[in-house]
């Protein structure tokens, strides 16, 4: 294993009256293992392509060509929003901490929103003739991803030319006669398929997430077999009691509906994991948030939100389960030597100890104190954090989110309730009374 | 009023039995009105300072020759965690979003955690001869900003040299013989006072967010005049009634109380604001979440999070309260022409319309469903966003959060809770075991 999953600390024998009994957890655990046929039939009928990803090699040795010609540009802006751009920057962050690029390949610029201003900032800021432009939506028609790409393309056209236009783009989308493959066809660029079976927030370990990931120089293939190491073996179990993900799915779900846990903290503690948990709080909220179910999905980082939302965690009402989230850095950083102390005896507990040491002191402090204020808490440890682990941790999350809609049994795969917004949208947009005025 | 506030959309008359009841809100306004003479008297015997410092010039003419110098380096390092980081960053963001700093300035790196592979990272990839660093904790004694210290120290000795190595560090924490002062003492370099009586997410509008503002080119005067804006009308008010941090308080407090609501979510439509939701989120949190009381914070992105979070918001349980901030875009960035729809009449709702028009509409759509699907909604307008803006925004959240405290009895100034995890990771950092194996 990848990563360990203790959840002692949530059960109601370790962490009192908001934790959960063993027999519940037990319970739903017997029915999280129905799921596992299901899961087998999805991957053999090919409803799931998800589920033969990890296994497969072709489709990267498609995209590679792309990601070779990209990984020569100095600057790659991505286009796409939720599950077009989360899984691509949490890959990323592996490799790009925020002070720039890895040696010799392009800077991954993620732009998800359609503020004007930052628009215009990347326009003004970026040397587009060297920059390549990725442009994701799998249905073809997302608004905003569309008007990034229509305000985008003059730009382009003006600093590239006309005719090198083609080479600076490249379009992700299914395979059908949409907005985004008509623009593009019109262009001549590339056009490569999103499978409609994968959903955005399920679309990581497809190009959606890898094709960013092998121009900003990660080991894909790893990517994968930290999946399939996860993956694999639920595929072949009998029942789920040994299984990571189900146990985490029963957890959440059993604390929810038999202790009122209505929120669930995902906090780890590592930078490079900070995408990690706001793609975890997408695939959790829009794959169980319907029919009146779902728990909220936090992201939190360690050390930062202790300095922040610990108080509220320790002190306020006792309506969430924790993640905590443990990256082994004993050791790692620079000793502080006990002369750098100055004889200062406040300092002391610093003596020869790392920032590494400090960070997973913190972490193990941090989770004890929750589980001695009676809040439970479950924690994931792993002793390094490569493609392989990042892989495993994606996978994982996937398939305890894909338990949890068993066990609520819904769809995880939908997400009806936003449809509703778009129209609005598009009516507003429509509307030739200014949107402010209207609602004032 | 630099920003407008409407709340009607969270009462059950418009948004049926989630909303708070007109008269559940008028009892909580009538409460609140009873702190309005606590906070005149806070502010004239000196307990609460914060309500002086929109007034103030004198410590902004101490501040500028220190602004100055470090306003003429490559870059500046920011040392400090929560509140004495998270100040800073909402305001940079106004002048810094991500493509590089204003013409001219430094690019400023806020440091707010201890992972070693970040920090191995900044010295790896900055110059540090031509980087300034700003060390802040008010206690003088945060364990992680001091291990940050210690660790950098001796990195910039190397490459700036021992003789100018107090040149390149300035300090910020309370007068008093602390860790921090005596590390900097032995330095020589300049230690400015942090008000001991402003706590760290109280402490934008001081020195800890205006120095790096200022590094950073904004106009921090007009950053004060906006928090002016707001202030001087509650200390000048006879009752609360029309106040809009007091009715702020008064519906969150009592949707909590009456409704269950245990969960507000501020959803700002402008990347620029990206920063003040994650400083709101510890404002609230921090001060609020005590004695088992307090509602959780969420910080939302829109249009991000329409693709993320939404299906949760409309689909899941009806457990929260919206604020959705808008900034007036219409108009902002280049019209789509019709030529560049290419007679694609799915896209006809684009047609002369630009992102800033887009951005616009969707958030009047998203405020409009969430009304629609009884989700209790407040909606804040602001016609541009500059320091006067953000000043009024920040002042709105101080005086919300402590009319809120006060409506719950409780002291929005201190955190109990959180001191156990520090005693906890000093032990274990003393510890001979490694902190791993402990727990396992």
């Amino acid at each position: 294993m990848l990563y360990s999953h203790r959840i002692d600390d949530a059960l109601d024998a370790k962490v009192g009256k908001r934790g959960l009994p063993q027999v519940s957890l037990d319970r739903e655990l017997g029915r999280a293992g129905a799921a596992l046929d299901k899961f087998r039939r999805w991957k053999a009928d090919g409803t799931l392509p998800l589920l033969s990803l990890p296994g497969r090699h072709d489709d990267l040795v498609e995209l590679k060509p792309h990601a070779e010609r990209f990984a020569k540009l100095e600057h790659v802006v991505v286009l796409g929003t939720g599950g077009s751009s989360l899984g691509g920057q949490t890959l990323l962050a592996l490799k790009d901490q925020g002070f720039g690029p890895l040696a010799g390949r392009p800077k991954l610029w993620f732009m998800d929103n359609v503020d004007p201003s930052t628009l215009a900032e990347l326009c003004a800021r970026l040397p587009l003739q060297r920059t390549g432009l990725i442009v994701i939506s799998k249905s073809g028609s997302t608004a905003e991803t569309l008007a990034q790409f229509l305000t985008l393309l003059p730009e382009f056209e003006a600093k590239v030319g006309k005719a090198k236009l083609a080479d600076h783009v490249v379009a992700i989308t299914e395979p059908s006669d949409n907005a985004l493959s008509r623009i593009a066809g019109r262009i001549g660029c590339p056009i490569l398929d999103h499978d409609p079976r994968v959903g955005g927030r399920f679309s990581v370990l497809s190009l959606v997430g890898l094709l960013p990931a092998m121009i900003g120089g990660l080991d894909v293939e790893a990517v994968r077999a930290g999946a399939a190491s996860v993956l694999d073996p639920v595929l072949q179990a009998g029942d789920a009691r040994g299984l990571a993900p189900a146990i985490g799915a029963a957890l959440s779900i059993g604390l929810a509906r038999e202790r009122g846990i209505g929120t669930t903290v995902l906090m780890p503690y590592c930078d490079r994991l900070g995408y990690f948990a706001f793609w975890y709080r997408q695939l959790w909220a829009e794959s169980l948030g319907k029919g009146g179910h779902g728990t909220t999905p936090v992201r939190a980082m360690g050390t930062v939100d202790q300095h922040s939302q610990l108080q509220l965690y320790l002190g306020g009402p006792s309506d969430k389960m924790f993640t905590v989230l443990i990256l082994d850095t004993a050791g790692q950083g620079k000793a502080i030597p006990a002369a750098a102390l100055g004889g200062d005896k406040s300092l002391a507990y610093l003596e020869n100890r790392s920032l590494g040491d400090l960070l997973l002191a913190e972490a193990d402090a941090t989770a004890a104190t929750l589980v001695r204020n009676g809040r439970p808490t479950r924690v994931m440890r792993i002793a390094t954090l490569d493609e392989r682990v990042m892989g495993a941790l994606l996978m994982h999350y996937m398939l305890e989110t894909m338990f949890a809609a068993e066990l609520l049994g819904i769809d995880a795969f939908d997400q009806p309730a936003v449809e509703e917004g778009k129209v609005l949208t598009r009516q507003y947009l429509s509307a030739r009374v200014p949107s402010t005025r209207r609602q004032s």
